[in-house]
């Protein structure tokens, strides 16, 4: 199998899948302990804390760990409301893009009274941050915008938005799931006051994560019970998972430049093979994506039956987020940038990871050439579009 | 060393550890995802819901899984809270020696206008059905009632409570995580609407739990996001973490009568031995508790020094419960019961498990005589009780 979905959820390093066994079998204390046993977990939690601090140029006391990116997002944005709520300010600042655990939670947020304004974004898949500067307000109490795009893997000028942000005194998170261990990361150099991230995103262990905070933010709990975390966040911690993490984001992050020299010339060379398919385009910007990110629109397909066909052939992709499939609509995302709803559906994201080849890279071009074509000699819409019934998009 | 904090956290067996690794290794695929890979994921996923369902008697979309108990708590009790306060119902009852993860979420609810009856407990550590049916009213949403309490261990009338419950049509909720692999449960035996437990109390992995809600209860989402776990909790599903757990529960309930055999007798020659420490007493009933609780009051000594010099001989135990430790004040549970302040301060909770001996008891009992000696040689409190001022309570 050649596993492209490292966007859905990546395979655990063999160094993070150590730390977690070693743990599990020897260090499983319960941190809050006082006794020795429970101490020594306690010690493996903070230095976890810390590296992964030091993996995004924060202070320890600034990480929370939480049990996964969704998490992370929901506490981020519901504290960043009530710290408004608490000054009158009610108003949001978002993208039309953004990960469903972020709209999902602003949508709730709308039921209970705030204002929502969600940014458009351009068709490159970039959102600029004079759009964030001009939607500003005096009552705004957030802007969320997030790092990269989870299905498209565009690169947002995280930066730029944090300093407009910074200048008008305004709250920044991002939701950096898919930007953490894949790019250059740093909470300082980038302005944010808040980000998310996830273990298992990054070769680190499902059902860990976690959420920067900038010292003085007073996190809202989403748990509450024992006093873990400094009492915002109950539940006996996940010691071996947390350090597991740490282990992961550590070997990530030392090895970004290796990772970006490995994967951008495969990705480009997808990128070329693909861009040959006729009636097909990239969805968001060629250059600036991370290294692990193709995605194409096919006109005249279906995404569902290309994945299905892939998969036959040993290939293991996506069509829109692993969150939303199961679902008939097309990708949000997709819409977001302005592709039609015919168009959106036939989409295909190939997200490769490092022990991707180079014949690994052929077998994939050779294998959606082929299934594209075959699925379109079935496809009325196709037929129509080569009978010129119908107009071309692409 | 002894490990005797067995209701703080457990090893985990060998069987969940195994399954763990396993698919941590070979099954790190997202359950969303349509190709075969992802696919042998959700099967996993499904199959560990059953079986976790099957450990209950309840049906596997009655469960949801959840990062663990505290998780499990505030979601039963939010949604409990948000299904009564759209039919004008805002009284929930519940009792004083909850734990945390109960009683805070209640404090939240209670700022939010909801009104909170916390029952009193006997003395012997048990709340009664006549209690619960004294404290209902027209407009009680919700009974939120411990299944077996986390410091003393005793065991409370859940099916009595529950058909009260039933009578009067109010959703019963239970925080089952000292219970659910310890004792049997059966939800549907034991008139349960809502019930929450957490793998790593029954020898499966940190960071798992799940949460039982009876078919027709809406749960209320703490994580929005992706349509995971039915649109009910968001995040990539923990698969290994998750069928690790389901693989702990079902050896756990497999193993019930065992365990009950085994821990029994020690527990209960732990008792005996130390009884015979003058002015100590039991905490909680002494029989109607779970086979691996041993809870003491000692007068005159603190429970952190009591700790600290066990732990140099090698015992791990705690004083009250993991979740408070590194708070001064005495422990809620304590204090419920009706223990004073200074008594209370002098407790001792060993939570053995499966692999003690009758040589462990035997230390156990030898360790905690000569440190109680050891430390009331040096308590003033104890001093002035022997020379006759003050009054010994126990």
């Amino acid at each position: 199998m050649i596993y492209a979905d490292n966007a859905a959820t990546t395979k655990m390093s063999e160094a993070s899948l150590k730390t977690m066994i070693d743990l599990m079998e020897d260090t499983y204390g319960n941190p809050s302990s006082l006794y020795t046993f429970g101490q020594k977990a306690k010690e493996v939690l903070e230095k976890a804390r810390a590296d992964v601090a030091g993996a995004i140029g924060a202070q320890p006391q600034e990480i929370l760990f939480t049990s996964g990116g969704s998490e992370a997002d929901n506490q981020a944005i519901i504290t960043a409301a009530k710290l408004g709520a608490a000054k009158g300010k009610k108003h949001i600042i978002s993208t039309a893009f953004e990960h469903h655990a972020v709209l999902h939670t602003l949508n709730k947020l709308k039921k209970e009274g705030y204002e929502i304004t969600l940014l458009d974004v351009h068709e490159n898949g970039i959102v600029l941050p004079e759009q964030v500067e001009e939607a500003i307000r005096e009552d705004t109490a957030l802007v969320t915008v997030m790092y990269v795009n989870n299905e498209i893997g565009t690169i947002q000028p995280i930066r730029e938005i944090g300093a407009v942000c910074r200048k008008h005194g305004v709250l920044f998170h991002t939701d950096a799931v898919q930007a953490v261990g894949h790019i250059r990361v740093n909470v300082e150099d980038d302005n944010i006051d808040m980000l998310s991230a996830s273990g298992h995103k990054f070769h680190g262990p499902k059902g860990t994560g976690f959420l920067y905070a900038k010292k003085g933010i007073r996190l809202v709990n989403l748990i509450e019970g024992g006093a873990q975390e400094k009492g915002r966040r109950a539940g006996t911690e996940n010691v071996p998972g947390i350090a597991a993490m740490a282990t992961a984001l550590t070997e990530a992050v030392a090895n970004l430049d290796a990772y970006k020299a490995k994967l951008t010339p495969v990705r480009d060379k997808i990128i070329a093979g693909l861009n040959e398919i006729p009636h097909s385009a990239i969805n968001g910007d060629e250059v600036r994506r991370v290294p692990g990110n193709v995605n194409f629109c096919f006109e005249g397909i279906e995404g569902e039956s290309l994945l299905l066909l892939l998969d036959d052939k040993g290939i293991a992709a996506s069509s829109g987020s692993a969150c939303t499939s199961g679902s008939l609509d097309p990708s949000h995302v997709l819409l977001a940038i302005g592709r039609v709803h015919d168009v959106a559906h036939g989409s295909l994201r190939l997200s490769i990871g490092e022990d991707i080849t180079d014949e690994d890279a052929d077998y994939i071009i050779k294998s959606v050439k082929e299934v594209v074509e075959y699925l379109r000699g079935f496809s009325p819409v196709w037929r129509d579009l080569v009978a010129g019934k119908g107009q071309f998009i692409l």
